[in-house]
């Protein structure tokens, strides 16, 4: 299934969309699609009123779709985790995940503007793999146990800004948590319809020219190992959303460095998983 | 006023602390002590009530102390932000703000047990002062507009695993997000009541012997600053607490390095806020 909440900012409806393409209102199921209803058994329930056959239509014309999930507790980051982008941008493959933070009120819906920060000269774009945690992980035993407390996937920009996040100091967190820097959507797809995390394609490209073009398959560390190494340092809660990392392509590693200015425009898509689209603008 | 939230956790009831030492319950103007009730004037609406006469006197026999607001959207850390604390741990005084973030799930109350990470020898403490956001800061023009979007303070205790930190990658959420890391409370202290937050003694015990004794003056960034420099970067929203660094003493800077073990007992104090205590135990 594919979950999405579609309606103005903070007041999105929750929906799901089925194989056949037909869009589901899920608001008499759940005010919304968030860590307690994820808690609860939520996808069970949907899939559940879907098969009944009772989930009333919604007519999505005109609706703005907003991020899959409400308000994650966490966002967290997993830096320099595919091998090209490590050397693109001059790092050495580390030997445990880099793992770092930003603001979850960043989150925004996969079609929003995202805003160039003020005194910005080095907005950047990463187009990542986002896991959407589905049940409480703490000390997993194994990476395999991690397939248990995964919801789903979803498409995440990452966006970064350089010199905020490199020259500022030696924390990151700063230039990755500005206003509107993660566009996460358009759809969370549960765990059951992507067999495989580890070979999914992804692509982004910059006013039409495409500048990532990579392969999940190329991660250093996979989604299950990162779940299962987060849970051994930190709890993972229902609606968390992890980043697990960019490959090779973005401007910081272009020989011109071509960092997004007002106006640009960003296409995302990942095998399965769908495909955003931002437009920039100056905050 | 002191507001504070009293009951078991996930189940604490809002009230507040008059300056007479008699408890009022909250719990009719208020469900909860949070961003939506502090960005809805919520400070204001306690004064009034307060001031009427018309709250309830709230027996607090028996009643857990839970951190003073709820559902912080982020905890952002300012780090190596006092000359000594900068020295004792042999890193350069920075010339701009060190920013990185804690999970907000690792939030609990002042007298909470915190738990010693699985695999951890380098369990650390931190007295910080605490800032929580009262109204939406971005942007903010100048430091002095600071003062109008703080609630008021508290005291932190900034628990940290300095292998996780340190050792594991070069971004140190890691150590800073372990489950219960981060005692928040006993009080949020209103901004009226805290005339000059660059003047208040910071004083860190571990069963029983001084570690931590220091003063907010010997910050390297002052609070007016950090807040509006941090709303140049990201959106401080009303619930939002920053951890505004800590003094010398921690056990990283110790020449015997006693970091902490299952059975220690940590107080904390801040002139003005109150004090905290945390035993430890293995998690």
């Amino acid at each position: 299934m594919k979950l999405l909440r579609l309606g103005a900012p903070g007041k999105e409806r929750p929906a799901v969309l089925d194989s056949a393409g037909h869009t589901y209102d899920l608001s008499g199921l759940t005010h919304d699609i968030d860590g307690p209803f994820l808690a609860n058994g939520g996808v069970e329930r949907i899939r559940t009123a879907l098969g009944s056959g009772e989930l009333p239509l919604l007519d999505t014309e005109g609706l703005r779709t907003g991020a899959p999930v409400a308000r994650p507790g966490k966002v967290v980051c997993i830096g320099l985790n595919y091998l090209d982008h490590a050397a693109e941008t001059g790092a050495e493959v580390p030997l445990r995940p880099v793992v770092f933070m930003k603001d979850p009120s960043t989150v925004v819906g996969p079609y929003d503007t995202v805003l160039i920060p003020r005194g910005s000269a080095k907005t950047d774009w990463e187009v990542e793999l986002a896991v959407v945690i589905g049940r409480r992980a703490r000390y997993l035993g194994y990476p395999s146990d991690s397939a248990e407390v995964i919801c789903g996937y979803a498409i995440s920009n990452d966006v970064s800004e350089r010199a905020f996040q490199l020259e500022a100091s030696s924390q990151w967190d700063l230039g990755k948590s500005c206003e509107t820097f993660n566009p996460l959507g358009p759809w969370l797809v549960t765990a059951d319809e992507v067999p495989d995390p580890q070979a999914l394609g992804l692509r982004l490209s910059v006013n039409g020219v495409r500048r990532q073009d990579g392969t999940s398959k190329d991660m250093v560390f996979d989604v299950a190992f990162l779940v299962w190494y987060l849970s051994q340092y930190m709890v993972l809660e229902p609606g968390d959303v992890i980043n697990t990392g960019t490959p090779a392509g973005v401007a910081l590693g272009l020989p011109d460095k071509p960092y997004l200015r007002a106006g640009d425009t960003t296409e995302l898509t990942i095998d399965g998983l769908g495909s955003q689209r931002q437009t920039f603008e100056q905050a």
